[in-house]
């Protein structure tokens, strides 16, 4: 499965009174990511929630081991990938990096659900693009 | 009009890479103490979003002068009054106080809205209550 | 172990436009309730910060399952447990309700570390009292 | 003086369950603009924060007015100026766009403040900067 990247800077609104980027705030730069990778692939969560059958994503699960700290106006790469597919959940491989350096190793389980939050199966289009990329 | 007075900790969350609260933070707590004062007086976001007539709350403008900052585990309190109120809004005065310092002084004001975003009259129950207490 | 209790609110900072909580948010909340804990135990982040050997805490790794979402004004439960001690560690077991329904589970593994951000040991306060508690 | 224009896409995070973007986040968009103002000026905040006089930048005061709200995927640009200098505070008015609907007007005073957050002069680079450019 080929990998997608997404490049942004550290500002005060990330970081902690530690002097490091607030671990929460991962999850929120690795939603970016998978954000700007369905925009990569010509879509949008917009699209999905528009269609006739609208459907939404939701993180399921996800585990995050934090190796090394960001710091402030520290640039910062993730490498986002799928690396399994079911009917109804894509799950990704999202790691952090400054330069060389592996900051933040994710694996996240997005689920596919419809307009009352029941498990729903991902759209064709999707299903489609990930299943012939995905091993 | 009488004050209302919500009181919290300053948490890791709250802070940036400078060692002190991080301003827009700020707005949130503004609003946790807005939405303790309507729970304070029996209502609630939720019951004016399920009326017959849903009515939202939107802040149409605000000012905020920083005096002193807060700090990691700082034991803050809001106080919030209403001011001024109009057929559509509300106008409050919220006065961030670590004890006696004044720390940050906010004024702002919160129009009703319905369902499409579009100006709205007051619910009767809240006008009801600020206009006994307003001056 | 025993376990330690946090409530609170959701407030509209909490929610995104999918009308539930954001998930990033559930790791601000769990280090509320760890926060809260360390105050119950008579400690705070402030005093091991400026004891003579600065110790800080920081999240190592950690997993989440999303199980059903929060909405607006719910009313949220934190239940926190340590559930194992090692020399820089501890690991912890939270668990976010509303009422009796489980929303979220959470493992998070918190390390001790120094001022350089490298690993030391766990304070002797904090390490007698969850050696007396822990099994 | 001279405008400096910042995009970005509105990401779940962003928004509330209003569906709207929430307010208090247009102050964290307006850090960002500022920062990559600066970025682009050939300066950063630890450029100056790393001086043999350290400086950082605060906000002092501000002023926000929200007159159409923003949604999820709305691309917004902000045009930043600098409208006014004096020794220790830069004035900047920052709009946010979408397209060529205004959504948000912010006036935002930031101040220079050495190491124990005492106000200082603005550094010269910068002074002589904005001196040349400002009306």
């Amino acid at each position: 499965m080929r990998s997608f990247f997404f490049t942004f800077p550290v500002y005060y609104e990330d970081t902690d009174a530690g002097g490091i980027v607030y671990h929460a705030n991962y999850l929120r730069f690795a939603e970016r990511a998978r954000t700007q990778m369905l925009k990569e692939l010509g879509f949008s969560n917009s699209y999905f929630l528009k269609s006739p059958s609208p459907v939404g994503f939701i993180v399921h699960d996800c585990a995050l081991t934090f190796k090394r700290p960001a710091r402030l106006e520290d640039v910062l790469t993730i490498e986002t990938k799928v690396t399994k597919m079911t009917g109804t959940s894509l799950f990704f491989s999202q790691i952090v990096r400054r330069g060389d350096e592996e900051l933040v190793d994710m694996t996240i389980r997005v689920c596919t659900v419809n307009e009352r939050l029941r498990p729903t199966r991902l759209p064709e289009e999707l299903a489609g693009f990930f299943k012939d990329e995905a091993v």
